[in-house]
């Protein structure tokens, strides 16, 4: 039930919302959005993907969507100084976007219960807009985008979030999507066709707390909100959770223009201190990987392989259509280390270089691990242990997709692990505490924490 | 002299005061330094300079300093869809710091004369310190950098300006630099060596507008000085010049974060509308270029050329050196049109791709002339005319140098153009106009204003 609201109230009252007249069961509305149509999945050779061509680059025959190239890497960040990779190369903006809407004083979101091909559980709780000029330009004649006026022509609407955020920088190159949270007035009404619904946020959290039900894209949108001055401290008392009431006090902590100055000063100090240099080159000039019929592969099976998928749908833009994907090798684990200090619980991040980052270095998570990348133990990154810190010490732990548009079966465990007050966590010179008030005006300003972190933090909404 | 002056001044003081007791005479300082140090700057074939490389790049065999590799660039922005040209490709960060301290209540600048081998003066006013981490990390065993800890060991100092901005996105590829400006305290002595000495913004402000006489790094770090909330507006009637008064007020001007969204939510849709592709490619593979003995250059001499330099000097940190050199053809203009508008005065600006832009795009200012890389008539930018506007609205007019480190005989002429109120300026979409306060608070938030544009805004101040 709502809990006292006042006009002047932020997302703090939409997160302690839990159920209200607008909004369904999400659990049941999910699952009959996914029993209302049917779809097919299925691998295929990468060659016999119709109008997808394979060469120096694999690209599609329309010179749109996306093309998978060759990168040649050269960094002096981590135990790796050089390697040969394919990336995804897409140069357009897509738009994320999610629509709200103070209803009787608490925010609403207008989510879209969608399919995404790669995603473990298909249908998932997306934004209410989710599209690449490829897709809105109707490039393959599909269906218009619904709310897209809503991002698009958004001179006079209330934008509460807007920003060009980084996308996976190991599978991206230079990839970037505009995130985006437009508010719209109580008193404009929309009618959610069917794929649509209104949820609160803290239906959104406890749907992200289960696991494979917000996507990506959804997500990284999410991580733009925070609570903050429009929110009134004195509720903070009445939120049940203990941990859930520390991160919203978290969020309130580190917010000054001088907080970030320092963090930003200490950033730049890190993206002095090492080097990235990025080519890009035939996928027929690594050594390492082979161009086979089927996919583009390492030859150790590490890393990713590049694969064909057809997929058959009836709720989607397209009824029927063929890709490739991106499908990693498993066992991905997103971990932030968090603490209470100085009276606020604060998160261990970490200045990281990654090949796909438009600014080369961005804060990542405590720990980013991805098992099917390294060699042998030293390859393992700092602090990996605490991926096995006692139960207790335990407050977040579920599995989300990745970007099931262009990622296949890309399962990322996030961990969020909270140290005793009094525990010393031996950390490099690359990594820092900072509270989510703070790391949220990073977001806030651009290319500052990377897409993985941003994931886990909308976990903690 | 000094006009009142509180401890809470911020630069306005500065640049009212054009004498002090701590100051010398600015052109008389030039001019003796210029005279206190020999020089020779001769032009010799590219194949010959010792230690460089010129095979599918250009390189040094320490594989340090900067490269000159092909680049082939595709876009949608601008008259041309598609070229190769050379690029100067240097992955590392130099860093650009000017050191300020009060005396007497009034900001003073530590500023260098410095000879580069490319300015038009040889000897012009630098940043306090001025040094990428191959000179300071004396790759070829030069002299230490003087001041460098004050910018490097920052802990606990008052850091005034710190952002990574970029260099000029048509010669480099994805260049920034960490400009920064760093206070000591009033009760912290710096004996300045022989060639620095301390000078007022105003004293500064009075070089600039002589032209070739402050350097093109020192005037992006003066980009970072607004007049703001520590001035008092009170004293803006005490300003004897009217269009200095305006530009004051200019500076206090679009300083709300509700202007800032605005503007970058402007310049997203922008980035939204407008692609850029760019691939490093060999310089072998350039058509239209010619790489000879003596020179890379364009078949038609258009663009620029990259020719060898012989440099004897002894107030450099290497007595003697060879480098390659970008060397524009001439011409280049940069201009601003202002205009009162709603009683402050306003920018125009325009989004502009420039291909080695980290993020593509940037705000330039409303025209940006190379009549080197204009094949006819139709390639000349919008608003061009208005270089030919009356001499009445004709506010500066100086010739700057670029950097004189890497660009040789690259003078750009300064134009400020301001319009009456009741006159239209027709501008394509992609242009807008700001204030001051604003454009400041954008090249604060990082990739916003490019360099063209800040060097301009430096002579604003």
């Amino acid at each position: 039930m709502p809990t006292k609201v006042s006009r002047a109230d932020g997302f703090l009252s939409s997160s302690t919302t839990l159920s209200t007249a607008e909004t369904p069961d999400p659990d049941a509305f999910l699952e009959k959005r996914s029993a209302s149509s049917a779809f097919s999945v299925e691998h295929v050779p990468l060659t016999t993907l119709p109008d997808w061509q394979l060469d120096d680059r694999l690209q599609h025959a329309s010179g749109r969507f996306f093309s998978v190239e060759g990168l040649s890497i050269h960094t002096d960040f981590g135990p790796v100084p050089q390697w040969r990779q394919p990336i995804i190369v897409q140069p357009e903006i897509g738009i994320l976007g999610i629509l709200v809407k103070r209803i009787n004083g608490v925010y609403h979101f207008l989510m879209q219960a969608k399919m995404e091909p790669g995603n473990s559980n298909l249908v998932q709780y997306a934004a209410t807009v989710q599209a690449t000029p490829s897709n809105y330009q109707r490039v393959h004649g599909g269906r218009s985008t619904p709310y897209l006026e809503y991002f698009q022509e958004h001179a006079g609407r209330r934008i509460v979030f807007d920003q060009l955020l980084s996308e996976h920088a190991s599978w991206y190159l230079h990839k970037r999507n505009r995130n985006m949270i437009v508010e719209i007035s109580e008193d404009e009404d929309i009618a959610p066709s069917d794929d649509f619904t209104w949820l609160t946020l803290g239906q959104l959290r406890h749907q992200l707390a289960q696991g494979n039900r917000v996507n990506m894209n959804a997500r990284t949108v999410l991580s733009g909100i925070s609570y903050t001055a429009e929110d009134d401290p004195d509720s903070y008392g009445d939120i049940p959770d203990a941990f859930h009431r520390q991160a919203v006090e978290s969020h309130a902590t580190g917010r000054s223009n001088a907080d970030v100055m320092a963090a930003t000063t200490w950033l730049i100090d890190q993206k002095a201190k090492f080097s990235l240099d990025v080519r890009r080159i035939s996928l027929r000039d690594m050594d390492e990987w082979v161009c086979g019929e089927d996919s583009i592969r390492h030859r150790e099976g590490r890393y990713f392989q590049i694969v064909g998928l057809s997929v058959a749908a009836t709720s989607r833009e397209v009824g029927t259509w063929w890709q490739p994907m991106l499908e990693p090798a498993g066992g991905n684990v997103v971990a932030l280390i968090c603490q209470r200090r100085a009276g606020a619980l604060h998160f261990l991040v970490q200045a990281m270089i990654q090949p796909g980052l438009t600014d080369r270095m961005e804060l990542a998570a405590t720990v980013q691990l991805t098992p099917g990348s390294y060699r042998g133990p030293d390859e393992v990154p700092p602090l990996a242990e605490y991926l096995d810190a006692p139960e207790s010490w335990i407050r977040l732990k579920t599995v989300q997709s990745e970007d099931g548009g262009r990622f296949s079966r890309a399962d990322t465990t996030h961990v969020v692990v909270d140290v005793p007050e009094g525990h010393t966590v031996n950390a490099p010179d690359n990594y820092r505490w900072m509270p989510l008030g703070l790391l949220n005006r990073l977001i806030h300003s651009g290319y500052y924490v990377n897409v993985e972190a941003r994931s886990l933090l909308a976990c903690l909404l």
